[in-house]
This record gives structure tokens, C-alpha cells and sequence, in this order.
């Protein structure tokens, strides 16, 4: 059978009109699905109020306790429960969860070498018996970037890395395609020009692009996270535009394929 | 077979230490079993460094949109994933739940009459038969005071009253014991006398403590709440300190049980 697995970033959750049109979408695209979304801009907002610094290293956040906390109020609250209810509205029966509930998504404090990042977790096992259980009862669940460990800790998750770790548990037991939507319309071999979208891309290209330089930085954890779901049994792993989610999902015409 | 319905109020919630002790001793209630938990003075000091104004009207809180975001924030992320982290790291593999999550909890926001207290629900209809689904795969829900309308909104909700409600609705196949924890060691005939509990209290001579004024407002509601969840099916109610939540539970010697 076959499964969906969309995720969204800041830019969708962050912005009203794309996440409203994002959101009609998803309720159009058949079921069974799920949606994984990322943090957005809003956690740096409410921080800043909060008097909580942020710390960013190489892209990734330090996550402090006082952080930590802000994170679990903002991604596993707010927005989490914001896309439910919204969902909810649409007619899509959705279920809100971070991998602490049912305990479905363990991860491992991540170990300090150079930096410590602090309560980031990095994903052990993910239960896909229980997400399965959702599905069949005609649940679409929806996950914050947050795990946990046993030792009673709330963990930030990066939400690529998590929607790849759910996509290749699932692939057991379903054809799964993986769909990133971010703020381009796919992998561009040019980064100031949007009609320069890659349709397919295979392993070998990725890497001499790479070596060219020709892919920016922040591409590269979410295009290794691509790879490393199709190398782990999932069917298919689109990135594209968020606009473009139905087109990528229904018709294939829109977005780069990782093959 | 017997359920056990434990809620918590902002005591537990806010104080470290009753929190660590009670999360011990609900970790040792037999299972099946159900948490539900109010809000705690967090969301009012969250509230206030996000300049959003705190109003109250005969102790329930106003909420407009801004207020909202900061329950959902804090009810619905900090406080349950909190408690849903902490708990499955005592073995107790819990689920948090907001009434929005697989539409669980459906509220109608309160009409506005003499009052508009803004994003407020007042419960519809509670879907038993997910909530036996969850305590069927042998986990424990933990309920935030948070419901939903199908217009897309989240609502904020009495804990109270959702703990009744959940009771009432369970009590269609489940013998169910709900226990309301909170500050006091059960209904006092003097409320600064915590030796004066009352063992059992029925209907009579609760309208008759509410006409000499022994019993301070606060408690009304929440009694209210607990004779309606025996006037409608639930097997056994009792009010008692979260600190005796142990006896009250497993021996029935604590706080007081209303008949």
C-alpha cells in the first residue's frame, strides 16, 4: 500500500497564506499520509521574550534547558496543535505527536565532542507498529521535531533527519514517498534561478555537484537524508516547492526526484 | 474491568518536588489509567513576558487569540510533553492529547452571553472508543486542558470539567474511579482545618455545607463536577491531596469520597 510522508519547514509554518494553501492541499492528498513539520522562526521569537538566547553553531541550534522548553511549549504546542485543529477544520482526522508520546520515536542525547548541542536527539528506533495502528484506524499523524530519551528528557530533532527515520521505518510495510517542501522548487543547478530545477537526481551528479560547489550548504543534510532513505527502502523522495506539493504528489510533475 | 481517572491541578504542575512524588506514585497505579492535567501558574508568567494581558473573571481566565497561543504553548507543549517525557522514563508508556487529536474531545466555543470569555469550549462529545483504543495497546493517556471546534480552533477548557467528562464517557465500559488531586486533604467542614475532612459527602448535606457557607467557592465547581460524574455512571469519585493520591487509590483511606 501505498503511504505519503510530507515534510514542511519554518517557511510554510511561519507563513499564513502559504501554510493555508498548504494545508488545503494536504487535506487533498490521499490517504494514508503523514506530516512532519519543522520549528520556523516563531521559537526565536518567543525565546528572544523569554529572555532565552539563541545559539546557533553551523546552522543548528544549542539547545539549552531554558531552550529546550521553549521548543516543547512552541513546536510540540503551538504549531503542532495549531496544524491539528487546522487540519481538524479541513476534515482530515489528524492525531498531534512528538516521539515521547507512546513512546514512538526514542532518541539519543547526542554525545559532546567539539560542541555540545545540548538536548538535540539523535533518533534510535522508531515505532512503526504504532504509527501503522494510526493509519489503520484513518488517523494522519502529524509530528513536531521533538523526541525523548528513557531518561526523562525532551530531545529537539532536526525535522529532515526525523521525516527520513519515520519514511524508511514505514517502508516496511508500505511503498513510501518521502516529499520535502521547502522554500525552492527543487534542487536547482543554479541557486539565483528557479527555472533551474534538476527533474531527476542520481548519486553520482549529487556528487560532482557537490564537488562543483554548485549545491549551497544548507542542501546538503537535507539531500543526504534523501539519499539515505531511498538507499533504506523508500519508494520515492521528492523536493519541491511547497506550493507544488500536489503536483509533486499526485501527478509527479513538479519537484527533483531522487533516484 | 475498573479504570483509574487522576487530575491534577496547577499545585502539582508548578512545584517540583509534589510533582517528582506524585509522577512516582502514579507510575506504581495499576493500569488501565488516565492523567489529566490543568494548567499551573506557568501560562500566567509566560503570558506576562509575552506582553499578553492575563484577565480573569470569576476565576476563569479570558482568552482572546493571544491568550490562546500561550495555553496551547503551555498546556498543550510544556506541561504534557513534560509529564508524557517524565512518565516514560518511570516505564509508564504514556500518550498526551490535547481534544483535537484524533478529534478526541469536541467543545463548541462558549456563547458569548454576559461575558465573552473568548477561546473557551465547553465539551460536546468525547470519542470513548478511541481513547479504549489507547488503553487497549496498554498506554496511558495524559490529557491537557485543551479542546477543539470544527472551525479550526483550539479551545481552552476547564480540567475539571474534562476530567468529568472523560469519566462519563469511559463509564460506558469501564468501572471507572475518578480522583481529583489538589491542595487540600479532601472537603474540609473548616477550611483552615486540613484534620476536618469529610470521609464520604452526598448530595444533602453538600446543598446543605453550600447554604451555611462552609464550603469556599472554589470547590463548588469542582464538586459539581464530581456529583455530576456519579450522577451520570461513574462508579466512585474522590477528592484528596495529590500527596495521598496512593492511598486514595489503592486503599481508599484518603480524602473524601463523594457518594
Amino acid at each position: 500500500m501505498k503511504l505519503t510522508i510530507i515534510k514542511i519547514g519554518g517557511n510554510v509554518v511561519d507563513n499564513p497564506t502559504l501554510r493555508e494553501n498548504f494545508l488545503n492541499d494536504f487535506a487533498q492528498i490521499p490517504s494514508p499520509k503523514i506530516l512532519v513539520h519543522g520549528g520556523g522562526k516563531i521559537a526565536t521569537q518567543v525565546a528572544v521574550k523569554l529572555d532565552v538566547e539563541t545559539v546557533m553553531v553551523e546552522g543548528r541550534r544549542i539547545t539549552d534547558k531554558a531552550m529546550l522548553d521553549v521548543v516543547t511549549m512552541v513546536y510540540g504546542g503551538l504549531v503542532n496543535k495549531t496544524l491539528v485543529a487546522q487540519l481538524q477544520s479541513r476534515g482530515v482526522n489528524t492525531i498531534g505527536l512528538t516521539g515521547a508520546d507512546a513512546g514512538v520515536i526514542l532518541s539519543k542525547k547526542r554525545p559532546v565532542k567539539e560542541i555540545d548541542y545540548g538536548f538535540v536527539g539523535d533518533i534510535e528506533k522508531v515505532n512503526n507498529a504504532f504509527i501503522d495502528s494510526l493509519l489503520k484506524q484513518n488517523l494522519v499523524p502529524i509530528f513536531a521535531p521533538l523526541t525523548f530519551d528513557k531518561e526523562g528528557n525532551m530531545l529537539n530533532t532536526n525535522a529532515d533527519t526525523q521525516a527520513q527515520a519515520i519514511a524508511v521505518a514505514m517502508a516496511k510495510d508500505y511503498e513510501v514517498n518521502l516529499v520535502y517542501c521547502f522554500e525552492k522548487k527543487g534542487v536547482l543547478t543554479d541557486v539565483d534561478d528557479d527555472n533551474s530545477v534538476i527533474p531527476e537526481l542520481q548519486k553520482p551528479y549529487y556528487e560532482q555537484l557537490k564537488t562543483d560547489g554548485a549545491i549551497h550548504t544548507g542542501m546538503i543534510p537535507k539531500l543526504d537524508n534523501a539519499f539515505k532513505a531511498i538507499s533504506e527502502g523508500v519508494s520515492q523522495v521528492t523536493i519541491c516547492h511547497a506550493a507544488e506539493v500536489r503536483l509533486a504528489v499526485n501527478e509527479g510533475t513538479a519537484g527533483t526526484k531522487i533516484v
